[in-house]
């Protein structure tokens, strides 16, 4: 009997070992180094979309990816979406947006990914470790500018597609893309784009999914919101030019002095918000998710003070705060503030059929349950697709929290580069069911 | 009676119209046109010191500078000071000090005059409302970057000269010039050459007169003293690398936050600097001062917060002062204070033989009193000249205190320009009799 029930155990791991998305894992374990060497010449491509003197490294980039979209069968269309305007006239055009489609067959499910293949600048002056263009893997971490965001997970979508293809097995759903070069400079064209696209492009997408984010604990993630944001210019000023200091130092009540004071009244010793009635705009955590955040295997004191902004209702009090405080003290000079640049949080219904598909394709990945988070990061994009197409969005990551993106020595480990490679496969084949 | 009178009159005049340095100062007044291209072909040339891309502007500059002193006769060295080091490692030569003599007359006294000929930086689209480097004349001023600060004195000084010699008189003086191109970047290479030089060039200088300043009033003025400065970096440090704000915003004390906390207890909204102890290092006003400042005609009330600091005590207590701020804040972040870069007052005596001539000198061009003032400003080399050469220091400005120097629309006017030449020529006649 016992023999017979080890026999019966095999045979079952052997018929898993079998399936058709066991096979798709075990294709990408197997082409893993591909992967990395397909990343390292990704990363060495410095499109830096803030830096208007690599402009054209972002165009190169995403030509490159339209190319290998081209190359899985899909159909691309590099879109124009205009000039970018520098405060001294200077005029260059801004990267095309990379619009892809794989698969139009009308009784699959059609999925929109979302991701960017700009990054943050990065010199080796600024403390890293290595070169940040060229990809150095140490210690199971792949360092490089863009490998956790964006470019790693962009190419872990496009493996997971090159691997059912690979394997002669019918991708289960239809795909369209959305690449762009411009999220780290605030997605310029982007919005209009899509806003245009809504009745042909976008028309017939079911679920939108971006992987441009990180796990919150060692578990994976699924995110279902991000933070706003909102800039303030606080303007002093004391007079119409210039003044040198040794000739007006200690005569003139200095702008600098007042704004120094006017921020110091913004935000106390322990990080509170000291602007009266702030706290009333903060969205109040549900019942629901306070019992999803306490399974987070994170130690929740450290973010005991994360605010959820739900909308820019705070410029008047801003600016009635920060002209009290000016006028308590008595300075001739002139105040302006002003609300520079804003972007609205986003929040959504974590409980539909993405969210559902999600969880189990972490569960058959990692064999665990999911985080369900909101991310401190600001995607506009995430808002901006879930208004415009109202469709039900989701947010898979693959990178970890100590990725240092934006930051030096950005990386992505091998293993979170591999295993979501599989995840996205995964979520493939569990959205397809829908 | 009367008519003889008269006539006594008249030729009392004609015999002071027919002095030599009326015949000087009428020289200059039929040359100003001259004077005033002279001065646009100096500001055409954009010596900003602080520039590298410009160095080779600055050397032009000081090559210029070389050939008039030679075109008046004198000898010229065009000294290298050696390189300016970059913090990204790039290195490029400093411009040359030109060192000049012309004289050498055992039996007359030996002046030497400072001035600079590189200038502050200066873009239009800073809101200069005229090309800063192409001189443009103006209901009586010359705007111009470098007009007031230095290349108009400079020039004002070898115009004098020139005018003696077209004259045919003899100079009543040895003249040194020490000409620097790196005054508005901390003259760096020129304490080091004075230092080399005093037992050379500079050993039988017997006067040094300085004209890089502003008149105080609507009165001329002779400089006695300058302020000190002291630069202190006060760095806050909150992690080793980069923090993306949407992954650790409200979790972290922020470095920002404490810098501006810190900033804030330093001086208060009128002004008082809030450092314990910093006023016992302030030197007093003399008796002999106050009865000085009381005939400046100047509203008094502006400039009653001046303060000059006589030495740099106060490292300590500005370190001891923010350490203490801070650990009231109690931030687990790391504070560094630490004296960057501090330049010490400068005060002479103001009752000596160089003095004297410089009141005359002013009473003869424009029939008043001068004004005895200290500058605001930071003008090390009076304090280097003067403890070097153990010399007498003066300086004697022509420029006026709305001159708006370092600042946009920089400007000499006509008048200070060419009263200032006569100005100049008075005080080698005048100093030429001690």
């Amino acid at each position: 009997m016992l023999t017979l029930a080890v026999f019966s155990l095999l045979l079952h791991f052997a018929i898993q070992a079998s399936s058709p998305l066991d096979q798709v894992f075990h294709y990408i374990d197997e082409h893993q180094d591909d992967y990395v060497q397909r990343l390292k010449e990704w990363i060495a491509i410095q499109s830096e979309s803030g830096n208007p003197t690599k402009r054209e490294d972002v165009i190169r980039m995403m030509q490159v990816v339209g190319e290998m979209i081209k190359h899985l069968g899909g159909t691309v269309e590099l879109t124009d979406v205009g000039n970018e305007e520098f405060a001294d006239g200077k005029i260059i055009p801004l990267p095309p947006v990379v619009l892809g489609e794989l698969g139009k067959d009308p009784n699959k499910t059609t999925v929109g990914i979302y991701g960017h293949v700009d990054v943050q600048p990065a010199k080796i002056e600024d403390g890293w470790s290595t070169d940040p263009y060229l990809l150095t893997e140490k210690d199971g971490n792949l360092y490089g500018r863009g490998s956790s965001d964006d470019k790693g997970p962009v190419l872990a979508w496009l493996h997971a597609i090159e691997a059912f293809q690979a394997l002669n097995q019918e991708l289960p759903v239809n795909l369209k893309f959305i690449f762009e070069g411009m999220e780290e400079s605030g997605s310029k064209g982007l919005d209009e784009l899509l806003k245009e696209k809504n009745e042909t492009f976008l028309s017939n997408i079911d679920y939108i999914v971006i992987s441009d984010s990180a796990w919150l604990s060692k578990k994976p993630a699924l995110t279902y919101g991000t933070r706003g944001l909102c800039y303030f210019l606080v303007e002093v000023q004391c007079a119409n030019q210039d003044l040198h200091s040794g000739l007006y130092g200690g005569t003139v009540h200095e702008a600098m002095t007042d704004l120094i004071a006017l921020l110091d009244s913004l935000v106390n010793s322990t990080g509170y918000i000291l602007i009266p009635g702030i706290d009333s705009d903060v969205m109040p955590l549900t019942d629901e998710e306070r019992v999803l955040y306490e399974g987070i295997e994170f130690n929740l004191e450290a973010f005991k003070r994360t605010l959820d902004i739900t909308e820019l209702l705070h410029k008047t009090k801003v600016t009635t705060y920060l002209h009290g405080v000016f006028a308590a003290r008595g300075s001739p000079n002139r105040l302006r503030v002003a609300l520079e640049y804003g972007s609205k949080a986003w929040v959504t219904n974590f409980t539909d059929k993405q969210y559902d598909a999600g969880r189990r394709a972490i569960r058959k990945v990692f064999g665990t349950e999911a985080d369900l988070i909101r991310e401190g990061g600001t995607i506009p994009v995430a808002r901006t697709l879930q208004h415009t197409t109202q469709k039900s969005v989701m947010m898979l990551p693959i990178g970890g929290a100590d990725d240092g993106i934006h930051s030096q020595n950005e990386k992505l480990s091998r293993n979170s580069y591999i295993n979501g490679t599989k995840l996205l496969a995964a979520y493939i084949a569990e959205i397809s069911q829908f």
